[in-house]
């Protein structure tokens, strides 16, 4: 019989990268109008993240790979699927090239739970972790990762007990950064290419490198990480927009 | 000798996953001609799926990936060949750029058969399976994958009796799901890049993420399971195309 | 010193993959002309395979991978490349997208052979699989693939008898599907990226499925098989070009 | 317990690659306004770099990867990104592809570090190595690389002091190229899809492929290196922009 | 510390391959003009191989990854860069799509060499492999390929003696080539994303296929060899580009 650890599952997650295409761009006479149009998208974002019926985070990503980063989180996949709709159908949008997304679910693993009778989802500790209020830090960090199974370093094939070994120590890790850096894990298997998503957030960029170098010491990281690309970026604040778009100096 | 398990097969299968050119499709002043094609080709497509002479299904893909997903089944590989072809040719299509493709047929693996006089094919579980009916469920996944070919894990060199159990207690996760999943299994070697496509259909989408992320310890899939990219995506309505094509607001 | 299994070789051979640009085929006023340009390369590489100079197969080919499939067949490498120029500046190529294609040599291994005095190019089977006149069969299969060089699994390292071994086990299965489907075999080792390519035809489309999953569990495949992408298709007829190509209905 | 060496870090990095589209530049009547714009970019990276308040490097790339690598470093990762974000709102960055961009952070690692009182960020070797003047030689090369994480050759999973032998060995291969190549390496573990990039500077480009492949026989590198691609390319003085985009002769 | 063979070096190397844009190439009027200018360009190339200041070859490469190969050769980086830049200037690279590069230096191994006190770039044998007069074959084939470093087949793991012996048994085999195939190796550790590149030129172009598929048996090639793409083509005349880049007919 299998052995998977069962998980606690939040709102539902949408990574959305995208380049700016700038030489179209410097073609359209006014881009402001496009630019309110996506300012009142983000807006709506903004006001829905307020009420807590979701979060979402807007970063300017550096180098080539992508320019932003939207990442939304709403209470079912059906808001996302519309919010994406919404989204390709804005104006600014015919300037937006698909660099990169994820579809995926925030998670909290069970390797670390206690037993208690108590309904984790109750938890304050567990629906922060569930239902974010996403930080408004100034850099981000996000890859998508998986579990290695290959010949001896099979991690689906450990016991629960080494997995939980493994997880706890690795965790160990995690909490030296409290205050640094805010760390949310969203959980794909059977939605996208990889099994996990991991967003960072921090005021200080370097510790995304030093959090990340060191967990690769870690035996679940060192032996069974396997890592997608690395995504970084800066806050791009809504107001700052207009300037962020107007190639035209 | 060879001990491969011999296969029930049944319908030709054929999935075509499409992303939208909104940008050229904002240029074009008047879409509802071309929906309205399309929407007659899916007509006829409901009217083959409710004579039981094959079936479809059709959805709103998330993420960047994909923006639908139109799945066709048929009695040959012609009238696949053919339905793709007239696809090719409406003018929305203009519109539809390739996302990715599979071509595979309807397979119920010998593993778990029983072995008597009975003709398999006249069996009505059977029958449910090769020939099915596809659910309108909310929510669709599809996957492809492989069984893996690599040092001492190697499916294809596992006895015959060795397979069989380990496609035993898969089974079994599987059906702890029913009720919650629809799944269908086809077959491709031969026919494209994976050995099989596996596509699932519920209205609670988080089940997904269960059963795979459950199998995924089960040994059939630890050790010997190759994955390839996984889609997600809502359902789409016929008569929601109108809404959905229209990018002028 | 090497064990190199000799090979006899035949006509040369490539494989053009393409894709049709069904968005720009409809700006296009009138067809016809180019359709019936090209129509008259095909009659030509009729002739040519009627005189048994060549020979050569068109299909259309099933899912997002590819539209057409041309196989071309001649005793040099120079009238391929003549051929391919030729067909690059027929106006309908204007429409083409290259997808995918294959150079190599029609072959025969030598691991059957029997030991004899005669030479085998006057052998009328040999003959026949060198310089063949490919069947018009309803389906086409194509494949290419490598012999594993990894760890333990690699073919390269085993000495002649094994391999001979493997190849006569692997040869017994293909001889169940004699009748049901003909087999060629070409030769890529130092002209494209895989080893050699595999072109099934059939008027059952089935039987590619069953020969190739029915030979993975052979240990020629099972262990030493590295597969690229299958492509498969329909007959494509010549005189019906016209409506092939016709995309204003 | 994990046992990461710890590392130095100094300026943030980010290396940008770009194609010229030559075809559309034919298009352009004059080209020296844009080039002359170019040029005022470039020199305020100079001026910044005679005021040790970052550097760069600009090169002309060899063969079809890119034409162009531009490599900046400052003291912040929000400087870089708004660098980058002026850079493609150039007028001559519509005729530039991305063809490949790193992102990381000029590093020191402590393997080699003697234990001391001493802050190591105001040792002069430390400064030079994490804040530099980057050289003017002749001819650069770039590439990003990994520690293996495979089977029994995984380098996070060594001891530390083993780890540190071979990078004492691994350095004194480095040290035979003294005077003939000035190295940099960033670290970009969470920060991009490798974990280190390494640049190398020489007035001999033939010394790039002696010491990549003299260290390719050193433990570190033979087992435990994963390398990406590599760009070489020659000096290109801003002075003569206007004749390096000049593609109407 | 390493024990990496010396190796000698010669001139170096810049393989570029493109495709032609016959559909864009098709709305030129006269397309001679740009052709005279290519043909320009290469009769300088021959009057720089006749001056044996350098050498080229150029072929008109088989199948869709690329329709021509132009190989150069020349005592700096500097002037291939040059030549690069040069060509991508000529109003036919408009219609030329890169498909393929490759940068590296004329090299020759020391496993084979005696000791000796002679100079072994006085050596007319080494002086011919270094600085060659390319020879203008009917067929040409050219690779890239790497050795390998997995698991217990790791080339750079070997001792000298060891590597020594293989490549021995490996010239051997290339020994029964001569008088049919002439081979250039190129050197690119450090200059390009493989470390060798693998040029034969020869006027039976089968011969390709019967070295390579002969050498994979050697254990160098069997258990160490790692093969990027092959590419072959047909010698094109300057003479001929008239006719070849007529698509007018």
């Amino acid at each position: 019989m299998s052995e998977a650890a069962t998980t606690l599952d939040g709102w539902y997650s949408l990574h959305l990268l995208y380049n700016v295409d700038w030489s179209s761009l410097r073609l359209v006479d006014n881009h402001r109008e496009m630019v309110e149009e996506l300012q009142e998208f983000l807006n709506r974002l903004e006001n829905n993240h307020r009420n807590q019926e979701g979060s979402y985070a807007f970063y300017n990503m550096t180098g080539q790979k992508s320019d932003l980063m939207l990442w939304m989180l709403r209470p079912t996949m059906d808001e996302l699927n519309a919010l994406e709709l919404e989204l390709n159908k804005l104006r600014i949008s015919d300037f937006l090239e698909p660099a990169y997304s994820y579809v995926s679910v925030l998670e909290l693993g069970s390797y670390l739970a206690k037993d208690s009778a108590e309904d984790p989802y109750q938890n304050p500790f567990v629906r922060a972790r569930l239902f974010p209020e996403l930080p408004r830090s100034q850099y981000v960090c996000f890859y998508p990762m998986d579990k290695k199974r290959e010949g001896n370093d099979n991690w689906y094939s450990l016991p629960m007990e080494e997995r939980r070994r493994l997880m706890r120590d690795h965790a160990l890790i995690g909490r030296k950064y409290a205050g640094k850096i805010k760390q949310f894990i969203t959980g794909s298997t059977g939605f996208d290419a990889f099994e996990w998503g991991v967003t960072l957030f921090s005021d200080d960029i370097l510790q995304f490198k030093h959090i990340v170098y060191e967990m690769r010491f870690d035996e679940a990281s060192a032996r069974y990480g396997v890592f997608g690309d690395f995504f970084v970026g800066v806050k791009l604040e809504v107001s700052d927009l207009d300037s962020f778009f107007d190639v035209q100096g």
